[in-house]
């Protein structure tokens, strides 16, 4: 096991009902900038219950926070902030909203240019505080301190992590993710599939604990992802799902293991130049990544294929070859295609995909970082 | 699954070296109380380590906690405290100086008197912070807060729980435990076992991460408990252990889960009035308390027969009789032995242990509540 640092100081709310408890864990008298996105909070009632929730504060809203939510918008947000003297956020939505807030509350205080967070990794010294309601199980925002932000004038998507903005509270309730459209329950099982994925097929480290708590998580989603899709009412499954979703990226599974994110950075260019879903890019990627990386991964591929898909009987190439065509099979089975071709994307889209990672620095990627551009060429080639 | 709230603030420092790393976890300018307990810190040079990390501070100390910490011993650490102004604890040792560490930290501020806060529950609004060092992986107090202290004069093992006493940090160093004598390694397996089961072996709750989690802990005590033994300085194993009985006792797999903890009541009487070590405690009283319990615990049972102890065969009786046979092996395989008859003590202790019972009030126990005298008779009755 490596030497790790653990420390997650997010209060969890978790269950029906728990919107009413949100006032107590904002401190009083606190002027609260509820942001979120494109109004389906406003649809299904949940943002009604959050001001219900908050009568006795100052309440003001921001809405319109996209999905990869663009450094254009989030500024506008800081200007308001700003200049309304907010003190407290509130993010109702899923993992866009919740990584737009986090860098709205480390810009606010910031005195330098804000898009330095994020490109240059300028150090913040303080943040506002906020809370989250979560309303889409998928990114784990609601749980940890990293944020995805996209800057649109220049489709660069880039990446924050900072103690300062995990949220102080999230409140998870299942009953808020029923009315969901299939594909972003289905989308959102594929990005917690693909966090856990990133953090657990890489290579032994005798992180015996890391290794059964993450693949407890994919059987999990494997269980119940196929029928949040059949029965979207159904509260355990929902549950279930929510939490599985929240543990996946909030540090405790990676914590002493290897870690390797090549699959997201890959997928990162992909949404910014061709503006596919997040979990659309990781399904593409990740299993032409596990090939391609096959003898790097292979003893914790084989564990995977051994104690997550069953599979006991054959050689090992055919083990191995069995547990990518059940990840890839299970992605596919969720209606979210893996191949970039299902997108109408073809072998042309590679060169400036490539050029893109060598723009952000993304050449040495993975677990030993030896991911240069010709290994992810072989990976976007073989996702074609 | 069940309405939960988790929240756990504690910090973890894992790994070899990390004690070098506390004197950024403590204020500066603090005096700082060291506790521990019977001298094996300063014969291992772990108490040297913590003082050389410390070197830029006030340090007092504290020595003698003894294993199941008493009040007597604790108020006089109280009495230091508050006569030397100190504003910093540093529990160094085990569950038990933890454990003594949390009161001690509760009862400084304390304006009635501290045994109220065991004794009757008595609301603390603030306790002095505080860090561990911990050398013995077995109860979880790194990592919770939860306290257990017994009163020497009339034999009573109570305990409180208080978000406030929650370890500010907490280094899990798994080179500290290559020294300990196998007994304590054997019992903290055994009590890390226990904590799960309590948390697990209850009815099923649509909580499917939480148990895939505890099965995952389970598993890993299975392999690893007994190469701790035979391979005192497998770094790797000792690791393992060590975050493993973090983890059974922190709140995660028990957050949104039934609870039982009908074993550790009985077990706490039997400590107060023969002085067994908790975990022979526990190893005595489990297999007993699901033999007793398992109609209402049936359907977990053959889950945990199935999922952890590989058992398929059979009708469902014959794999149940085969996870309590399982259990009670791996305990004495253990060298922890499980019957009451095993460390000298008859059926004649059963009438005074449910006397103890009675008057702390245990008289209705267990996920359901439904565990009164009678039943925990028959528990004690069948563990002799």
């Amino acid at each position: 096991m490596l030497n790790f640092t653990f420390h997650n100081p997010t209060r969890i709310l978790f269950g029906e009902g728990q919107i009413a408890e949100i006032a107590q864990e904002i401190p009083a008298g606190a002027r609260v900038l509820i942001t979120y996105g494109g109004g389906s909070v406003v649809k299904t009632g949940t943002l009604d219950e959050v001001k219900r929730a908050l009568k006795d504060f100052t309440v003001l809203e921001f809405a319109g926070i996209e999905p990869n939510p663009t450094y254009e918008t989030l500024m506008k947000a800081v200007e308001l902030a700003r200049s309304e003297r907010v003190d407290f956020l509130l993010a109702v939505g899923g993992g866009s909203v919740i990584d737009g807030t986090k860098f709205i509350a480390a810009a606010v205080p910031f005195t330098g240019e804000p898009w330095d967070i994020l490109a240059k990794q300028a150090p913040i010294s303080e943040a506002l505080p906020f809370g989250s309601v979560l309303t889409l199980p998928a990114t784990g925002s609601e749980m940890n301190g990293g944020s995805v932000v996209t800057r649109k004038a220049t489709q660069d998507k880039l990446f924050f992590v900072n103690p300062l903005v995990y949220p102080r509270f999230s409140v998870l309730d299942p009953t808020k993710t029923y009315t969901l459209p299939p594909r972003q329950v289905a989308n959102g099982v594929v990005d917690a599939f693909t966090h856990i994925a990133e953090q657990y097929l890489t290579y032994p480290a005798d992180a015996k604990v890391q290794d059964r708590f993450a693949e407890g998580l994919l059987l999990t989603l494997i269980e119940e992802g196929p029928k949040a899709l059949a029965e979207p009412e159904n509260y355990a499954v929902r549950a279930n799902l929510m939490w599985t979703a929240t543990l996946a990226l909030n540090g405790l599974i990676g914590a002493g293991a290897p870690q390797d994110w090549a699959t997201h950075m890959l997928g990162h260019e992909i949404t910014a130049l061709h503006g596919l879903d997040h979990a659309q890019t990781l399904a593409i990627v990740l299993p032409a990544m596990l090939q391609v990386r096959r003898e790097e991964k292979r003893a914790k591929l084989l564990q995977y294929a051994e104690r997550v898909w069953g599979l006991r009987e054959g050689d090992e190439e055919a083990r191995i070859d069995g547990a990518i065509a059940q990840t890839r099979d299970f992605f596919e089975s969720l209606q979210v295609p893996t191949h970039l071709s299902s997108y109408g994307i073809g072998a042309e889209a590679i060169a400036p995909l490539l050029a893109k990672l060598e723009a952000h620095g993304m050449t040495a990627l993975g677990e030993h970082q030896d991911v240069g551009l010709e290994r992810s060429r072989a990976v976007y080639a073989l996702a074609v």
